[in-house]
């Protein structure tokens, strides 16, 4: 069948992948999610990987993003320099089987000695520029294992930088001398507030980690708080680098509601308001319209 | 035997121990090291630890420091808190067994919101005091898995400050997306000093450890360098704070000689210049001179 009878949308990560049937109107009329990330899957097992989804969910064209195009993925997909919209990305989509099976770009930005490189999240903001869930110049915070900060210009993606906080949040929690002190869940309260008021306000970040070790040892903070305190603080080491990348303007934070949630409640201790939004529905909608530019 | 025939100084740390056996009149007689810190000894093993180097180096006192007298060591010694030199350090060591068997107390500090802990550097910084290796008024920078800037004031330690440096390249070293560009022995070649120079000049190192990567993968920088530059990059952080931190005076750089070689190469970027103590031979005359005071 081809894309008249709508296709199959895969946001296919490192360690885990969704995939979207989409019918012909655009409507969701399925969905699954597994843990098949590129990590999980051998050089020539993305073909029998592909076929499990749509023996899943149907015989559908496919188009997919995410870590699928990197060189750890199936296919490696060239980075689109910035700036760039939809209409790069679908320019750059590569074809794995023609006009069938097709892998979003992933975008690059570069100035001087400064680089970066995004997977994945640019389906997701392109598609909430196009079905108009954040307006085409803006600023896009978008929170996951490397929080991106994305300057929105005339509807395409200007320039982006990439900062590290949840990978080094993960690193502590799971391998470090913080480790036992970190085991909480993070949530937005006293105690992440404060971490981001320390970590916007001040630059210290390598000392003050080991500082949450030793004010729980002398017993001038509660071990409870560390983990809370330590998010609050990485997160608002970010948001002081990411507003002074991204300067004024309307501020959006896109990902998973519970990573939005924190960084919303992070850039309310610094003074800027944001709205969210959802990057599974972002997502969905990028793919729709690239799949309107390629079919 | 008593302390006339000599005594054992042991620094005994968290992966690894080394003993002295250190003669009447100070001369080093014998040593040993092996990998049994305190994380490989149960506890009620460290009595049997203990007996094995008595047997091996000779029946002779010990005095212990470092993490043996941690939460996870032996008997949890209380750290003495700031001011504090060799006359506070004696006076807090405790005694397994009495005159016998001693564990040298590490030491804290706070002020408002701000508090450290140290174990084991204490008996370094006080031996090299107390033997004139370095000026009673100084700073001392002593890198290791944690860097500490430490003000000495009259031969006392007045404050100081870690900074989480060394644990967090081994945590990128070991388990993050920067782990396949670490692998290199790091050096104070020019790819550090380039690295050093960002760390030390902008406040933005979680965002910048990601374009270590994104350099790599668009072509703008040898897959060779990164490792070199992100030891760089994250000493570069550390001297920013920790000179900041620790102000104007002479400044002495202390410990295992292949990290003072490398932070005496980062401050020389910094504009600073370094002198070298090996932390081994600081370590031998601060056991020296407690053992003195308890004799």
């Amino acid at each position: 069948m081809g894309w008249a009878e709508g296709f199959i949308a895969v946001d296919w990560g490192t360690t885990n992948r969704r995939a979207y049937l989409i019918g012909p109107g655009g409507e969701r009329q399925g969905e699954m999610e597994d843990e098949l990330g590129i990590l999980s899957v051998t050089k020539g097992g993305f073909g029998p990987a592909v076929a499990a989804l749509t023996e899943r969910l149907g015989d559908r064209p496919l188009l997919m993003a995410g870590m699928i195009g990197s060189n750890r993925g199936w296919v490696e997909t060239p980075y689109v320099p910035c700036p760039a919209g939809a209409a790069e990305l679908a320019a750059g989509i590569h074809w794995v089987e023609a006009g069938r099976i097709g892998i979003v770009p992933g975008l690059c930005w570069s100035q001087g000695d400064e680089a970066d490189v995004m997977r994945g999240e640019e389906a997701q903001i392109v598609g909430a520029v196009e079905s108009a869930m954040v307006p085409p110049d803006s600023i896009v915070c978008h929170p996951g294992t490397h929080n991106k900060w994305v300057r929105l210009e005339a509807g395409r993606i200007a320039a982006f930088r990439t900062v590290m906080t949840g990978e080094i949040f993960n690193l502590l929690k799971s391998h470090s001398i913080l480790t036992d002190l970190l085991a909480a869940e993070v949530r937005p309260d006293s105690a992440f507030e404060a971490g981001v008021r320390h970590g916007f306000e001040r630059d210290d970040l390598t000392a003050e980690l080991f500082s949450v070790r030793a004010r729980t040892l002398l017993g001038k903070s509660a071990r409870e708080e560390a983990a809370c305190y330590t998010s609050g603080l990485l997160i608002g080491a970010d948001l002081r680098f990411g507003l002074g990348f991204a300067g004024e303007g309307a501020l959006f934070v896109m990902g998973r509601p519970e990573l939005t949630g924190l960084y919303a409640a992070a850039l309310a201790v610094a003074g800027r308001a944001a709205r969210e939004i959802d990057g599974e529905e972002a997502f969905v909608a990028g793919a729709i319209h690239l799949a309107e530019l390629v079919r």
